[in-house]
């Protein structure tokens, strides 16, 4: 180890016109610091960042707090807050392709999604997203979830007709699917999920891993746990930078900011591993809850679904149908590696 | 965004004793970056380090420029080298629970092994192993690679009888599994295996994924590819810092080191997941490859030769016993998980 004294450098800069400055970003999140992982990601990102960087600082707000989470891309857009913690799935409603960079029904796992975004065109496609719909935002891939449940039941579900008339909270693509199936989705933010089960709102919901949920209470109302998740088989997180702020900061604070997002996307999806059977074996063991998994029949019809809904987006949307085409295309590869390389197969 | 000056604060700290210095950390590596993912995740290490850091600066040297790479271990721990990128399967001939932190037969892939290291008891384990064997090192998790290919042969091997009397070059305790079936195996180094297969000192290898497999030639010789890499499902790389050296550097400079390695930990396995078809499509289409899948009746051979080695190797050393009991506990919960949390199962 050797040691380079740079005093006199930095002596001489000091007496000239650079001083040493603290850039502060203020950045909302999507999720609260309550709900461990979802909101715990944006805590830990926050301080990994603070722990790297002498120059620069992010203050993290909760949900709400600076601007209603619904809204945040906007708010980043036009400077009124200078970053999100979010997951793009909840800019569907304004953008189709919008939820390709969060969450696939029946895509990619972890490994698979990230390396499509990070070695392949996905990182590519989601800041031209955003360009090509006018938004001043610079988007990086800050985190990655662990499979989630495919949600909660009040009564048992065995067939599609079961599922009729249902009204169900849901996310992202998945909602669409679930809809030709006659459900009634609507997204709610997770504060309100348990209030709308407990009156009778909804019926049903989903919102993530079996740890997370615990934390909501789904389980005191909705008995039946399905799995697996094929709504989400991963989900992705973003770290939106309103444009001009990111391009005011220097090469180190933003290769500062790029690497603390990757360094959570590690933590972030190893917590999910890790930590989420014990939820499981709790709501059995002590919760009444019974966990379920759906009938090949029932995971075809949403399969099948999902297939009529993709179809429809990518006919209405030339920049939907060619990143999907992309990603099928880098999935079609994919395989040759994935069904033979692991003894799991 | 807020930009706070500090130059008053600079100021003083400049006119006191504190004076600005850069640390150089040199660090030797265990794979040259010739090599793709392997290679390369020191290089993408070092880069991302001396990128976000003003105060730190690491340098990297090839294997065998500052210590031969099996040396490396014993270098960083008496302070001849301040660093070393490598696995800490490379040290198993000294320390028997080693590959434990490296790669595991059968073992986890690499979401439950970061769920085990990052959020269990893994990586208290991993930096206790070097403690107890009075080795002054900091041991850091640092990357993590997809799952390996079982290996490349001469000949189509479809019986454990064609195995017996073969000479192979095997890392980590794979090695010892393949031993119980005949095979006499050998740790060659990376650019020492082609020669050795060229000059028929050997019959086949295992070394890594095909990408860089292919880098290294063996496909010339063994026309036979066998997957799946029951021997490694996932393989884990360290960054050990010595002791002092450690201790020298203060809270900023650690925590831009851990999280740049958490960094590479997601780049590692994104890069090794979205790179590998490629390798195996050419390799049949090109190369006159000849890809194989182990049949059941041999993978079962190849786990039990497995169970009888844990079963040694746990019996003669209470630490091992101790570290094998507690992943196999965790392994235990995560199975609750895993079998019905993906479309997958």
């Amino acid at each position: 180890m050797t040691i380079t004294l740079r005093a006199a450098v930095a002596g001489l800069a000091l007496m000239g016109t650079s001083v040493s400055a603290q850039t502060t970003i203020e950045m909302t999140t999507a999720f609260g610091q309550n709900l461990p992982i979802l909101g715990t990601a944006a805590v830990d990102f926050t301080d990994r960042l603070n722990a790297i960087s002498n120059d620069i600082e992010i203050e993290r707000y909760d949900p709400g707090k600076l601007v209603p989470t619904l809204e945040a891309l906007d708010a980043v857009a036009n400077g009124s807050v200078d970053a999100a913690y979010a997951t793009s799935g909840y800019w569907q409603g304004k953008i189709n392709s919008a939820s390709l960079f969060a969450a696939v029904p029946f895509g990619p796992e972890a490994g698979e999604f990230l390396g499509w975004i990070l070695y392949d065109d996905g990182a590519k496609y989601w800041q031209q997203m955003y360009d090509d719909a006018g938004y001043n935002v610079h988007a990086i891939p800050c985190g990655v979830i662990a499979p989630e449940t495919s949600g909660w039941f009040k009564k048992e579900i065995n067939t599609v007709e079961d599922l009729k008339g249902l009204n169900m909270r849901f996310f992202g693509l998945g909602a669409k699917a679930m809809d030709k199936l006659g459900v009634s989705t609507s997204l709610l933010a997770a504060g309100d999920i348990f209030p709308a089960l407990e009156r009778g709102a909804i019926d049903a919901t989903e919102f993530s891993m079996p740890r997370i949920d615990a934390r909501l209470g789904f389980h005191k109302i909705a008995k039946f746990n399905y799995f697996p998740g094929w709504h989400q088989p991963s989900t992705l997180f973003e770290l939106l930078v309103n444009g001009d702020v990111w391009a005011d900061l220097d090469e180190t604070q933003q290769a500062q900011i790029e690497t603390a997002c990757l360094a959570t996307i590690t933590t972030n999806l190893a917590e999910g591993e890790a930590t989420n059977y014990a939820a499981m074996v709790d709501n059995v063991e002590n919760n009444g809850v019974t966990i379920k998994r759906w009938s090949p029949e029932m995971l075809a019809a949403f399969e099948g679904a999902w297939d009529e809904v993709v179809g429809e987006l990518a006919a209405d949307d030339p920049f939907f149908q060619e990143v999907w085409a992309d990603l099928q295309d880098y999935r079609e590869g994919y395989k040759t590696w994935s069904t033979i390389y692991l003894p799991r197969n």
